[in-house]
């Protein structure tokens, strides 16, 4: 058996991807994580693909500077334009979080229709589409994107009426549609499960990518012999490219522990 | 009498510049305008003052490779973060939307209790407060920021019971301070004048900075005889770091001609 005490390297446009970096940490506590932030370009999702790709890059050039053994792209945009262009130029393992949400879709459907809620970029690339339907041409897949429910999230308000209207509007089509089972595909939107769940009801299966990727990771590493030692005291350390305060508010909001130390650099650089 | 027939060069983080852009070409027509949005690496108002600074230096450059005779700072986080580190480096003229807003408010101002909005990074500087105070230290100013604002209007949701829901709840506090005069302090609020109006009522009058800074720009030409000839036909150049098709569809919904040409550029070069 071969084991990798290295980190794991996790990004994202910004916060956003904590909802995947918290996951790794509690179903896989015995692994070290290296977490990107770019929160001084945040947002990812009215970008273009190109712009994407070269941020991808530049990202991962600074995860391999801190010697991950694998890379997570915990952002539904840049794992649908990015993933590809990436991987190519590696030669350690990358993981998306499109694909592993997008196959626990396919095996929850029962009436074979799928929704799936995302911000512009993630809906205009049609990457779940396209990768369900490779898969299963028989399945529908329909999109919905909500570009309103991340500021929502970041200005905390989770439970509240004016959500509750926004989710109800940008919902309303899908619930006409009669999926069975829905994508979370934006990091931010784990948080509005309830104000989603409530809407959409009982009979429509919530699929978090957050979770499918933790899961997804700990086969890989296993496959490939690159796990963590059972007994490896794991570290955490998170990079941003703009001020980490507000970063380390919404952090300390939905992580399991406290984050002090955050540093930020400079990504163009790289 | 001296004249230049060169460009004004104008920019923001994004779309919402133009409606100083807008108010350039309806109150000094006979000026070329070369227009910049960073839409990249929009939002500038979440993000610090180092950042601010190291994106507008760029922008800079890449207007003075158009030979613009002076620059507009049609961003309220810019020209409250980099406003004077610009100023330093350049021998033309620059001015930004906050000093002109803030003259015409203290000049308005009947009970020396003026309001201002904006986005986080603009409220949090302080730096209308500051102006204000530094001219007239008997008023008092009272900020709140308002970070739904932005996405609100990029939804097109500018009269909408939602906005107007998130509008009385960021107001609420701003109307119980008895103000009389409200700065409408970043690029995409004048879009939302007729639900902010409605809120604040009819005592408190609604500065719109991009006017003002129109005039003020009008002014500065004169002053240092580098108005264009009353003859001369305007050209307007209209350049973005990302995709143009989004930003195309914003400024033609609010631009007085349609735009067809716009040039994307990689602005981390500059």
């Amino acid at each position: 058996m071969k084991y990798s005490n290295a980190p794991i390297g996790v990004f994202d446009s910004g916060v956003g991807g904590l909802t995947v970096a918290r996951e790794i940490i509690r179903q896989l506590p015995q692994e070290s994580v290296v977490y990107f932030g770019d929160t001084a370009r945040v947002p990812y999702g009215s970008k273009s693909k190109d712009t994407i790709i070269r941020y991808s890059r530049q990202i991962v050039h600074f995860l391999q500077t801190k010697n991950v053994k694998a890379i997570v792209i915990a952002c539904n945009t840049a794992s649908a334009f990015a993933l590809e262009a990436v991987e190519a130029e590696l030669d350690i393992p990358v993981i998306g979080v499109v694909k592993p949400g997008a196959k626990t879709a396919i095996e929850t459907t029962k009436n074979k229709r799928i929704g799936i809620i995302g911000t512009e970029g993630t809906i205009k690339s049609e990457l779940y589409t396209k990768y369900i339907r490779g898969i299963d041409p028989e399945i529908e897949v329909v999109g919905k994107a909500c570009p309103l429910f991340c500021p929502l999230v970041e200005e905390g308000m989770l439970n509240d009426p004016v959500t509750d209207e926004i989710a109800s509007r940008y919902l309303k089509d899908l619930k006409e549609e009669n999926i069975d089972s829905l994508i979370l595909g934006c990091t931010h939107y784990p948080l509005l499960r309830s104000t989603v769940g409530k809407i959409m009801g009982e009979g429509v299966n919530l699929v978090n990518p957050a979770y499918e990727t933790a899961v997804s990771l700990g086969k890989l590493l296993e496959e490939k012999g690159i796990c963590a030692e059972a007994e490896h005291q794991s570290e955490y350390s998170f990079y941003v490219s703009d001020a980490e305060e507000k970063f380390k508010a919404f952090a300390n909001s939905i992580m399991p522990f406290h984050i002090e130390l955050i540093e930020q650099i400079n990504i163009e650089e790289y």
